[in-house]
């Protein structure tokens, strides 16, 4: 599919999904996020809490897209090293925000001790992003979004990063549910319409696999072109019948 | 942790999965698989169905780590390009494999169209991974295993794939339930005993955040050496005890 919309990547950092522990959801959550804002999630990494592993994700890709959104590793605890990691990845220092001691200050009081004072901790040129759920921000270096790794928490930080990206023509799609056909069956008739609408990303997604009686396909069109998607939806149901093959729009 | 164990990355292929129209469970899969299997998963990429960004991948993950384990794109459909990236990643061809074409044969006698014989080319060298629900094989090559995107038979395939795995030394976990207390307050104590215990991994993950009533931390301890993580959580539990905490073994 043609772009010129903004293109991001996630990163998702904690041993804990990397062992299994934890299953991410994060990354489905950004994903959705970004589909909405019209910007083009080209590609999730999950790394462990590894510093060089760290520095050398964000670095590769904070180059190759408009925006990195990280998640996890920004917690009081010694294996919460992500700050320092894009501090370095960016040849920054990282240094008490002011703003960010204030807002710890506000929330413990006199139970802000050293552990939690390494919250407040910001790479040199940062911004926060507010954590309206327990008050510990996040932060925006440059393109990097820094984020934390509780489901709740980040999503909730999504709502203070949305209106700093710039958007993109939302990406339409529609879903024709084809049951009991095999894949290997709308295979050529699908590769037909590809070839046709170009411009369009056309995908093939089997459900129900081995299972008879309840197996079949959802074909879905994507594209920035509403009556674009909506005429190889068309053709597609056209194409299909040719050959007695009904679809269910969905 | 200090390892000398194998190392895996997992490599997730799907444009479904980065627009969030499919939430990724496979690398949760492979992550527990290999955990179980001593087997130190360092990284999970996600990316779209596009040739140079699977070609990357794949040679930038088989070349740091003693296993990949790819998922998805080796349906029949025009979007299902895995092999031929992957054989382009290890200069090879991408050849029908009279094996793959014998067991095709038999799955679909005269179903078998061209479009379902996409899925007998196998780059050069490969051999079959069994897919005892759907019959298409998987395959692998060198250090790369690659394996059908539909969680199912995602799974099914990781049976015939184990046999072919160098095991490592089994990492042992323990946790401790922390309940109505901060991860602020127990991050010293945590972060003196990493440093007393450096061969283990300590991590500290919250729950119930902003939930007063239903917030804590678990405690987690992971090590080869199971008598040194069973110490590790004595050791912890008096220390935490020491400042008034009692944890919860779990």
């Amino acid at each position: 599919m043609a772009t010129t919309s903004p293109t991001a990547a996630v990163l998702i950092i904690g041993d804990e999904v990397l062992s299994g522990r934890t299953q991410d959801t994060n990354s489905h959550t950004i994903a959705r996020f970004l589909t909405a804002l019209g910007i083009d999630l080209l590609e999730v990494r999950i790394v462990g809490d590894r510093p060089v592993q760290i520095i050398d994700a964000i670095n590769a890709l904070r180059a190759a897209h408009s925006y990195v959104f990280t998640t996890g590793g920004i917690g009081p605890t010694h294996d919460d090293i992500t700050a320092d990691a894009v501090a370095e990845a960016f040849g920054v220092a990282l240094t008490e925000h002011p703003e960010a001691l204030a807002i710890l200050e506000r929330r413990y009081g006199d139970d802000l001790n050293a552990a939690r004072r390494r919250m407040a901790r910001i790479p040199e040129g940062g911004s926060l992003i507010a954590n309206p759920v327990t008050d510990a921000p996040g932060f925006q270096i440059g393109n990097v979004f820094v984020m934390a790794g509780v489901p709740k928490i980040m999503m909730a930080m999504l709502d203070d990063v949305a209106p700093r990206l710039q958007t993109g023509a939302v990406v339409h799609s529609r879903t024709l549910r084809i049951d009991n056909v095999g894949e290997g069956n709308i295979a050529e008739p699908l590769a037909d319409l590809a070839r046709t609408y170009r411009s369009l990303s056309l995908g093939s997604y089997p459900f129900g696999s081995g299972q008879p009686g309840l197996m079949g396909t959802h074909l879905v069109i994507r594209g920035r072109d509403q009556a674009e998607v909506e005429a190889a939806l068309v053709a597609l149901e056209l194409r299909l019948a040719s050959e007695g093959i009904v679809g269910q729009r969905m």
